[in-house]
Formats: C-alpha cells, sequence, structure tokens
C-alpha cells in the first residue's frame, strides 16, 4: 500500500511536469500559478487511495487524478471572482493578480485542460469515468449556484443547507474517490460504497468548518475566529440557532445579522452568547460524529481486507479530527 | 440528401427538448435564454451535414452536434462579459439580463452540458469525437486570450492575426464537420480533408466579416457601418492598412487612432479613405477568395460522390456571398 505522502509526491510531480504546450501562453500563466501554489492534493490523493485499495494500477490513475484537481482550481478561480475573495493560499488570487478577465478565461481553459486530463483513464473505463466526473462538475457548478442564492434570501432552510455543501463539496471527494475504485476495477457496488465514503465524509468536513470558524482554537487554527459570525454568513451554526431561539433570543440574533455598523468582537460575543445557551456547538458536533460514523460505516462495507484500508481510515481521522 | 432546412429544424428541435432536470434552476436559466435564441445553428447543422456526406447515419451525430452549439453559446456568455457588451442576438447579454457572477456560473455549467453532449457520440468513435471536441475548445480559449492581448498592444502583425481568427473561429467550423465526419465513420484522410474545408471557410468567413463591417451595405448589411473603424479594431483592413501606408498616410492613420475625442462620422471617412487610397479594399477582397478556394478545394477532395456535396456547397455559397 502507498502512503498518503508517497501518493501526493506522485501527484505533485505529475503538476509539476504537465505541459502547457498550446499558444498564448499568457493563458496558462495563471494556471500555472495556481497549480504550483500547493495545498493538500487530498482528492487525487483519495483517487489514487481507491484505486490502489481494489489493487489497480495507480500508474492508471494518475492523469484523471489531476484532472480532478484541476477541476478543483478551475472552481477556486471562478469562485474567487463571484465572492471577490483577495487570498487564496496566501498570495493574491488570480482576478487580483491579473485581472477579472484574465481570471475567466484561465478558468475556462482548465475546465479543458481537466477533460484532456480526465480522457487519459485507461479505455476500458473511459466513458464511465467522464461520466462521474461530468456529473459531479455539473453538480459542483449547482451547489455554487445554491451558496449564491443563499446570500440573496435570508431565511435558509437546514435541509439545503445540507444540500449545497453537498453538492458544492462532498461530490467531488465522492467522485474522486468512485473514479479511483472504477480505474481499479472495482465492482460497481464496491465504486457505490466509495461515493458514499467520500460524501459523507466531505459533509462532515464541511460542517466541522463551520464550526471551527467559530469554535476553533485561534492558536492551533490558524486564522481568525468569528469571521463567519461577522460576515452574517449562513452555517450550519447559525440556521440551527435560527431554528431553535424564540422570544428574546430569536430578537437579539435578527437584531444582530440586521446591524449596519458594529464592534466585531462585541456582535462575536454576542452570537456565540447565544449559541452556547441553545447548545448549538454539542448539536453541531453530533452532526459532525453522525456523518464521520456514516463515512466510516461505507468504508467498512467494502470488501477488501481491512488492512488495506488503513490508509484511508487515517486520512479521514486526519482530516476531521484536526484542530485546525 | 439532408436540405439545411431539415437539419436546422432537427438541431432545433433537440435544442428545444433538452432537459435540464438538475437541481438550482436558476443556474439554468440563462442557459435556456440563449439556447432558445435561435441563430443559424451553422456549426450543428455542419456536424450532421458531414455525417451524411458519408452515409452516416444523422440520429446519432444530434447530440454531438448540440454538444458544439452548446459549447460555442457558452463562449458567447463569457466573451461577452470581457468584451462588455450589452446586446446579443437583439436581445440583451446574460451579464446584462441577470449579473456578471451569474454569467460567469452559468457559462460554466454550459461547459459540462457540451460534454454530457459530446458523450452521446457512439462508443466506436466516443473517444476520438471527444479528443477533436476538447483539443478544438482549447484552441478557442487560445484565440479568445490572443484576441484579449491584442486590445493591450498597439501593433499586430498579419501573421498574428491570421492566427488569431483561426483559433476563434475557424477550428470550431472545422471541427463541427470533422467530428460529423467522425461519426459518419470517414476515413481519417477524409475527415482530414472536411477540417481543413471547415478551417478555410472560417477563415474566409471571418475576414469577409471584417470587410462588412467597412465596405457593407448599410441596407442589406442590417447594422451600422463602420463600428470597427470607431472602436479603434484591429481588423484585417486596419492591419494591411498599417502595413502599406507610410508618410502622411501613416501619420494621418496613426493620429485617427489616437484621437480621445472625434466624430464618428469623420473618423470613418478619414480612414476609409486611406483604405480606398491603399486598396485595402481588393487586397481583403482577394483574401477572402483565396480561401474560399482553398475551402472548395478541400472539399472538392473528399472522396464522395459530387451530387452528395451539394448541400455544403450552397452552405458555403450562403455564408460567402451573402452581402450580409
Amino acid at each position: 500500500m502507498y502512503k498518503y505522502e508517497d501518493l501526493q509526491d506522485i501527484i505533485n510531480r505529475a503538476i509539476t511536469n504537465m505541459s502547457y504546450d498550446y499558444e498564448a501562453e499568457k493563458l496558462f500563466d495563471p494556471v500555472k500559478y495556481l497549480m504550483s501554489m500547493g495545498g493538500k492534493r487530498i482528492r487525487p490523493v483519495m483517487t489514487l487511495m481507491a484505486c490502489d485499495l481494489f489493487d489497480g494500477k495507480v500508474e492508471q490513475a494518475i492523469l484523471p487524478a489531476v484532472g480532478i484537481e484541476v477541476f478543483h482550481n478551475f472552481t477556486l478561480v471562478h469562485d474567487d471572482i463571484m465572492d471577490r475573495s483577495e487570498v487564496r493560499r496566501g498570495s493574491a488570487t488570480v482576478h487580483k493578480k491579473w485581472d477579472v478577465n484574465q481570471a475567466i478565461i484561465s478558468g475556462d481553459v482548465m475546465a479543458f485542460i481537466a477533460n484532456e486530463c480526465i480522457l487519459g483513464a485507461p479505455a476500458s473505463v473511459l466513458t464511465d469515468v467522464m461520466k462521474i466526473y461530468n456529473d459531479t462538475a455539473i453538480d459542483v457548478c449547482s451547489g455554487q449556484q445554491m451558496d449564491m442564492n443563499f446570500e440573496q434570501t435570508s431565511f435558509v432552510s437546514y435541509t439545503d443547507y445540507l444540500r449545497m455543501i453537498e453538492l458544492k463539496t462532498a461530490v467531488l471527494l465522492a467522485a474522486s474517490l468512485k473514479i479511483g475504485a472504477v480505474i481499479g476495477n472495482a465492482d460497481p457496488e464496491e465504486s457505490e460504497k466509495m461515493y458514499s465514503f467520500g460524501r459523507n465524509l466531505g459533509l462532515a468536513f464541511q460542517i466541522q468548518d463551520d464550526l471551527l470558524d467559530t469554535y476553533g482554537d485561534p492558536q492551533i487554527f490558524g486564522k481568525k475566529i468569528g469571521t463567519d459570525i461577522v460576515s452574517n454568513k449562513k452555517t450550519i451554526l447559525l440556521i440551527k440557532a435560527l431554528e431553535l431561539a424564540s422570544g428574546d433570543q430569536l430578537n437579539t440574533l435578527n437584531h444582530q445579522l440586521q446591524l449596519g455598523e458594529f464592534d466585531n468582537e462585541e456582535k462575536i460575543a454576542v452570537i456565540k452568547n447565544i449559541f452556547n445557551e441553545l447548545n448549538i456547538r454539542s448539536a453541531v458536533e453530533d452532526m459532525v460524529r453522525q456523518y464521520t460514523d456514516l463515512a466510516y460505516a461505507s468504508l467498512e462495507e467494502v470488501k477488501v481486507k481491512k488492512e488495506k484500508k488503513e490508509e484511508l481510515m487515517q486520512l479521514t481521522a486526519d482530516l476531521l479530527y484536526r484542530t485546525k
């Protein structure tokens, strides 16, 4: 079995060796800039791990795995424009370093570079892999749309929120694992279990992300606490709180959400206090646990020897028991 | 043999029947809006004609043909943002009717809807079709990048201009025909001739487009004459003129290009006068003729009976001998 670091190295080497042997050099500068920034390469590593799990030839999964990473970075370029984000992985975002038009067209070409990589899957499974990938890409766009819709609306339901994070984040982890399994010649049932594992892992991860923004240890978390509260972001914590609050608590919450000017620390303290009164933290921790359990259960059901699952178990633990 | 109108009907029906059976309805509203606007459907009709030319089953080419049309419309949505165009086919552009963010994400999803359609190609040729399509998509992005670069530079060479219109426009016509031929089980050599036919046709068409903007009959052309001159657009006419002009003519040209404020009609008259002195019109008409001849020559070389080529000959004539 390969270790995480081995597979991350394989992916990083494949990304470094990508040739952008095209005209119009300027089109690819932002692509190289973003792809060389690093990052954990979780998705492509998962593709390789899933392939390895079923004794597939990991080399056959490298190009499609890189394709998934390119797609993920494509969504980052365009999401950063839409969210007006200026920093990504500690550096300027593409539209900030170049401009919006450059970020649109360089993002676009990444979608086709991703296609090209996915087309590197073995011929015997190419159509399946391409379909899984493409359905997922449409899902991810739908997730981004739901997220954009949420910004225009005052009320977001718990169900809609879960579906949004499922589409925007979880399905790509799920597809990364399923594609690896398919390339590893897993039976359709086993590939589905890998999808389910990734989906639940993705949900747990994303919900925990909301939790850490409010309850993470700033020393360990490495970024400011409470930014979601300050920006009125409709996180699972706020959605739960609006669902459970009544009377004075609800009035205070709504008042805080409508403030035009406020002191950040004060707003964080007031809202966090309501969260605490409503036991939001433990309710959301329960959710994380619930999806983590579902993820582990799916992985356990996969019909391969337990020892072989160790790397994926470890990766899951690293992702979910992170305090940062 | 099918007639143009029959094939256009087939394409329009297929587009009308497309199901957008996805979540996040708002994501697909701009897609439906744009796809239902009509247009000549030249590219998908060419795919079907090329398939028909080789006695292929036209039904097998419908989905990939629609995919090419969806891709073409995807480029329009994003190009319109980048060019700040407000009107498309007589209606508001997507970013004008909705907003830029909506146009980015709805454009993005069109790239994946296009993939989905292309994946509808027959299994025996699917990989080939997907690769032709995807290489072309990367070319089109490169063409758009070159076009953007031209706006930032004062000098554009004749060679660079030709390569830009080849990438931005001609290769998609070429790929439309080649994909149809491949689905029609044409030999690789014959498919290449269809590509060459489309490439030269596309070049002739685009050069003529530049010509019509300055020399078209406004009554027949249906739009204002001289808009390219007013906007200093680096058309083949201006590039040729800058190449040929010297002395006073060159000074006048450069002066006109640098004017901050000016009377549109006066600027059109002055520049058109220089074009006339330099015989730009006939030089560019020669170019159109040259590429038209090359297009016809490629089509003639295709090894099928002459009668079968009639529809494509007619379409070529309609496109190139248009006065509008």
